[in-house]
């Protein structure tokens, strides 16, 4: 017998409901989803922030697995706190110890269904690989930021975000719903095949990988001062050429696209990234191999004893 | 000279931003707007909530608009006590009198750009058929609904919501600026013709008259435990035929419409209605007669002296 156990989180914001939900049915009808007999532990991220009808409380709960935030842990931390929590919990050394963390999320933007990789860690890209071959999704490498850090997967051996959108904060949407339970399964069912040592990895993986995030336009004390443009609207994943029109200001004046590189863009006009200054992120388009290496730690890790 | 003030509000609800944003830009280029000469007070409903990304603080704003609520003002009413002041400094016996006000929303719901009617004013019909002559929008007539009053327009003499979506709460959308800029210009045209006693009223009116709302399925505990079928998703404004989907169960049960009468459902989704035991409310069409005294209502007031 492997000790596996996954970790399954919805709601690590808390306006993003479509996961909670699911999650809530799921409890009321344990046949609602498959999980290929993997013993799984089901979590609301933060329930103060989905009570509240908020993404969080005081910090956002997914930059807040850091040590340093478990050291500064008070009142008006609620999020530093939580997150301590959740890895005793549930973290590899924890109570009831978890090996993979799959974190649902949605996303204002027109993202379709996609993961989200932190860094570059064997188990994660094989894992990845194998949902992008069965489901053809595409895959945001986030890396080499600075200013985001401290998700929520990190603090676990393997860990992918799923982001799904567009949809609203706080609004349940049948198709995100649906898309949310179809992945949660396929996950699902990649990683019983690999313990099952049952498995068919691609050869290659196509990566979004994270360039650089850029802000709205914004006026001298700060504010913002103009909006997407309507022609980049709902056009994520759409490579970016030279001159294409990034936002309108109402004073008629177009900001454009200047680099040079096509770089695509992502997470085009995420309401909650306003608040951390980015208007969308630039990312850029590689094919890689899938290594063996990559393979070999995500067996060993399911395959634990 | 008339005495003619039209009072604009955005932000009634602290989350609907897109007419914030139009407002804040307009301060800094006053010729952003045509308001066609005539005088307007610009106001933010709800500064507080805006502050803090909801649609309210304590009560919703756009509910507060009753006496009971302004005799019961205390620390935990906040929005009784901005309800009050509103009036006191721009009602029509207040600080800076405006005869007709404009509260400009957005939803979450697909309801493009219409606008919505309480009761049957004759001021309000003249202005909304003038509108709906312009720019064809379906109008909403909200009226006999007894869990929903004490709105922000009724305490003006006229007074109309303009209603535009879809747009996610606290999401900045180049599409509904860009409509509420169209509808507010055409309103302060038409005022001006009428003002200038050079209009031209439609014989016939089209109007959604509110029947009555329905809400989403709930489970014993008051849970909701079904969505918007996702075929009823985004289609406000089309007629429902017996039998027709409403709302999928994730236990795979289907509710559906059992009316004999095809009513027209609006605000089907709309975020901030789920607390308000609202799935979508249902409408029937009708064509009504422009009548004599609704213009003359419109006129008189626009040309009090």
């Amino acid at each position: 017998m492997t000790k596996l156990q996954v970790l399954l989180v919805a709601g690590t914001h808390g306006n993003e409901i479509n996961g909670i939900w699911l999650f809530d049915e799921w409890k009321k009808s344990s046949f609602l989803i498959n999980t290929y007999g993997i013993k799984t532990c089901k979590v609301i991220g933060n329930p103060e922030a989905k009570k509240a009808g908020k993404r969080y409380i005081h910090h956002d709960l997914n930059r807040s697995f850091k040590e340093e935030s478990f050291l500064f842990i008070n009142s008006s931390n609620f999020e530093g706190g939580r997150a301590k929590e959740l890895v005793n919990l549930y973290g590899e050394a924890g109570e009831n110890p978890c090996q993979i963390a799959l974190d649902f999320h949605t996303t204002t933007a027109s993202m379709g269904s996609c993961l989200v990789v932190y860094g570059r860690r064997y188990s994660d890209l094989a894992l990845a690989s194998l949902i992008q071959n069965k489901l053809g999704l595409p895959i945001y490498l986030h890396e080499s930021d600075q200013k985001q850090t401290g998700f929520l997967v990190e603090s676990w051996p393997c860990g992918l975000v799923i982001e799904i959108g567009p949809v609203g904060q706080g609004l349940l949407n049948s198709r995100i719903i649906s898309q949310t339970k179809l992945i949660l399964e396929s996950l699902m069912e990649q990683i019983h095949q690999i313990k099952n040592l049952n498995f068919f990895f691609p050869d290659k993986l196509i990566i979004h990988r994270h360039i650089k995030s850029i802000d709205f336009p914004r006026d001298e004390e700060g504010n913002i001062d103009g909006y997407i443009h309507s022609f980049r609207q709902s056009k994520d994943w759409q490579e970016l050429k030279k001159n294409d029109e990034l936002f309108f200001k109402l004073n008629g004046e177009i900001i454009r696209y200047e680099e040079d590189e096509p770089y695509i863009p992502v997470f085009i006009n995420e309401a909650a990234y306003a608040e951390k200054n980015i208007a969308m992120s630039f990312t850029k388009k590689e094919l890689w191999d899938v290594k063996k290496e990559w393979k070999q730690s995500l067996i060993e890790l399911v395959n634990q004893k």
